[in-house]
């Protein structure tokens, strides 16, 4: 039985790596030759949306997936015509969009930063007045790892709002929204996963630390959290998954202060966030997306590995291989991808029973020596 | 960096699918053109005895390993001359004789059930005399999973000999081993890896239960082992890799009778009874087998998962998929194999801290109804 993914980079080999073990097999879509993904899967060279691409995408597969959300409309028209697919095009075009992120949001009862939008300029100077400084202006599309935002600080005068309106007008950003910038206390992710048959998994939530907008460290169960936090962070998962009819992973990301949770966004797939799972779960996130999807029973998200878990991303270069290697406490992914800056080349995950010891463990990677450039034997 | 795997079985695949994440691409030679390896390796479809086969596995790899150890010696004559080879040949050759294993274990001082070897049918008669009924006849090369022995009961006769050698005798079964049979209270199995620099980590015992002759059950720990056949079986394992300078993975097996160790076999290479570790240890055997034959350090081997692991194989059929999958505390593991009866199509593990509960989720599998034909998608 062969999966068909929208996307070939390091999401959709560890969707394969987790599928093969149960007899299935998997076919990618990328335009990059060099895809990581390729080397678990077939691999289809080509434009998302590209008809002759996607049909041989989509040939002979049980159904179409994604590790991403920012497909072109033309990509899911075609694949609706011709082949199943999961998740909804509709959840796809929420998770596409952070204005449609904040709608539903405000749907489900949850809390979001006060937010206005912009299409112009003049929009986006009366937007920062009404939010009020500092704020954060975000494209309402394609930003992703931290690109497509601007901060506005306390004191941004008018000149830095014409250069963030200057930096961020685009055609293809679908307008500006402006978001009240929420001094939180720390930033949680949840993910779940929806069967066909209505059946829901939820793992334990997830800290997430973020530097230069690109996840660094996820610690699950995300530690200290008031039980209300967690229970809130599932009742709204829990919702958002039955409102959308979904079918798959679904992450939400949130911001904690004190015991109250607000929306950040959305993202209709498995997530950096919840890499953990691979080993601090006894069924990954990528393996219940494949259960999801293909209407299979889910898997258990209980924790697994003693009950801890702490993943750091390897990211604009690697580790020496022999330095990382040599902590045998640390699970380590490489994902085949050649170094650059801000690039997610891999990820590593400590396990264990003591909070203190796996995050110990974990920390280790930040003193490592970076990797000579042909220690891994990924092409530069 | 790319590994070559002489075979392209389900240990290649597992070893594969291991290395995939160390950021590792897999080459495997199979004369098979459906060989299940070819799911995450490329395939290079040949007689192991082929030259130019063999060139193709080993062009631009870092070295060449072994899913099994009948490899003919053509071929690591070949690749001896041609590319770095791991384990070493001489253990290889070791592996595949009952004979020399015996004396191997006689080097090392572990004590091995009485035997005698045979090169013809009064041989064969005089040895069954000489270690007396019942016995086990088995050809001292080429057989695995209970092929190439035949067992002779306390009341056999003349005939029966006569039967067994019929059916045994052939020139590339090297002649015949008579052992007595020996009334052992359990099987067990311990599964090391040795680093290019010495360096070995020891997997905890498993005990093992075969129904015709094929292993059905694997246990880790071993249950209620006394400390002292746990720790003489470590020693074993330790005096046979120092002894061959092994690198890599090496299994034992071995009979437990009391307190007192009797070896039976010898595998050089990742074995069934260590499928568990996947789950089970923190570092599983097959990447362990690769750490080592690459010269990375060595991954811990101590338990994971909650400290128990149980491990039922799949043959001859599969049970039905979604009651499989069904059970969310089982990690299942299929080949991609087409069902024939006897064959391993894959395996599931249970792990967990309780021996009883896991051992319950896992005796699951036996009540399941099989799968219909076409349920997981693999051709008959």
């Amino acid at each position: 039985m062969v999966v068909a993914i929208l996307g070939g980079g390091q999401l959709a080999r560890m969707l394969a790596l987790a599928g093969l073990p149960l007899g299935l097999r998997f076919r990618c879509l990328d335009p990059a030759a060099d895809a990581v993904a390729g080397h678990v899967a077939e691999l289809v060279i080509g434009a998302y949306d590209d008809p002759a691409a996607l049909a041989r995408l989509a040939d002979g597969a049980r159904l179409v997936t994604f590790e991403f959300e920012n497909v072109p409309i033309a990509a899911t028209d075609w694949l609706g015509d011709h082949i199943a697919v999961a998740p909804t095009p509709r959840a796809l075009a929420i998770g596409q969009d952070r204005l449609l992120e904040k709608q539903l949001f405000g749907t489900l009862g949850i809390g979001v930063p006060d937010y206005r939008t912009a299409d112009s300029c003049a929009e986006l100077h009366a937007a920062v007045v009404a939010v009020g400084l500092p704020c954060v202006v975000k494209t309402r599309r394609l930003g992703y790892d931290g690109r497509g935002q601007v901060r506005l600080a306390a004191g941004a005068d008018a000149a830095a709002i014409d250069a963030a309106w200057a930096e961020l007008d685009h055609p293809q950003h679908g307008g500006l929204i402006i978001e009240q910038f929420v001094a939180f206390d720390r930033e949680v992710s949840v993910i779940a996963a929806r069967g066909r048959n209505g059946e829901v998994a939820v793992y334990p939530l997830a800290e997430n630390e973020h530097a230069g907008g690109i996840l660094r460290r996820s610690r699950a169960p995300a530690p200290a959290l008031p039980d209300a936090v967690e229970r809130a962070a599932h009742e709204l998962v829990r919702a958002a998954l039955a409102h959308l009819d979904y079918v798959g992973v679904l992450t939400i990301e949130l911001f904690v202060r004190g015991e109250t949770l607000l929306a950040n966004e959305l993202a209709p797939r498995v997530h950096n966030s919840g890499h953990w799972t691979i080993e601090g779960s006894v069924c990954s996130q990528f393996e219940n997306h494949l259960r999801a999807v293909l209407g299979f029973p889910l898997g258990s998200t209980a924790m697994a590995g003693g009950g801890v878990a702490t993943m750091i991303n390897l990211i604009g270069e690697l580790p020496a291989r022999g330095t990382l290697l040599g902590v045998p406490e640390l699970h380590v992914h490489a994902y085949g991808k050649a170094p650059r800056p801000g690039r997610k080349l891999g990820h590593a995950t400590a396990v264990g029973s003591d909070r203190a010891a796996v995050d110990a463990i974990a920390a280790r990677i930040a003193g490592m020596p970076a990797a000579a450039p042909t220690d891994w034997g990924f092409a530069g």
